[in-house]
């Protein structure tokens, strides 16, 4: 079994084989995914940076997310198409979700939502982790990256289809 | 002696106290600032977020900071009072630097700009740490927080003094 670090390995493979930038705006998870990907090698060549959008308003304010409920699958897309649009980047990553112990808008605790954005599609995802709050955040972050590395691998992946959801 | 961890928790009891909001805007931590924040006891209470701004043009774009060399006091400085005005928090704090093992702008590895600002206030700090680049990140992260509790017991945190720097 591979380690979330030979993922992120991987995924910078990727994204520089695909000559694209990525750019996060992450909120459970705190500043850990753009951690992730800046120790990557040669971060600095495709990461563009990341928005903690810890605050809900935050998010509303400046990635132009629909105020309202965070913990949604709407949330995490609007985030990710957000940061791509305020970074500039190829490809934009959201995730929002309840890293616990609490539940909270009613979601409960391992309750996570993270969207690709790739100029014009966007693929999301609602997954449900178990475990302390630390280990929603470790497979948060595994999960998130493997979702970007399947998308980058999709033929379709820089097309422009907008809208496709799945 | 106090691990990172626990002068985390010293500042979140001082934020909390002061009733202070907090925002940071990091280049060569990648987000371990934001993390580290995150982290922290009800932290939702009072952290707003962060950038991570690892691309020189999301400083220059998303910031606000001058165009130019990245690895000076100037860019700390403008990062600090951009994240204060763009996620609308009381403190604003900005850290730029070389993580190693090379030497970026001519400057040597281990090369940190920190800058703490807080309504017109800003205090601006140069370090210089050894070790490899984790280490120089975990000293950063480290002075940091010890930087900004240091802030928050001034009399005059909350004055308004524009423009003063130690």
């Amino acid at each position: 079994m591979n380690s979330p670090t030979s993922h992120v390995r991987e995924l910078a493979e990727r994204i520089t084989e695909a000559d694209a930038t990525i750019a996060v705006a992450e909120s459970l998870t705190g500043g850990q995914l753009s951690s992730a990907l800046a120790a990557a090698p040669d971060a600095s060549d495709w990461f563009r940076g990341g928005l903690v959008a810890y605050a809900s308003e935050v998010k509303f304010d400046v990635l132009g997310v629909t105020p309202g409920p965070v913990v949604t699958a709407q949330c995490a897309e609007e985030m990710a198409t957000g940061i791509e649009r305020l970074l500039t980047a190829r490809v934009g990553v959201g995730v929002t979700g309840v890293g616990g112990p609490d539940p909270e808008e009613g979601r409960p605790a391992g309750t996570v939502f993270a969207a690709v954005s790739t100029q014009g599609r966007v693929v999301v995802r609602e997954w449900h982790f178990d475990g302390e709050p630390e280990e929603v955040l470790e497979q948060t972050i595994d999960a998130i990256i493997r979702l970007v590395q399947a998308e980058l691998s999709q033929p379709h992946a820089a097309a422009d289809t907008p809208g496709e959801r799945s």
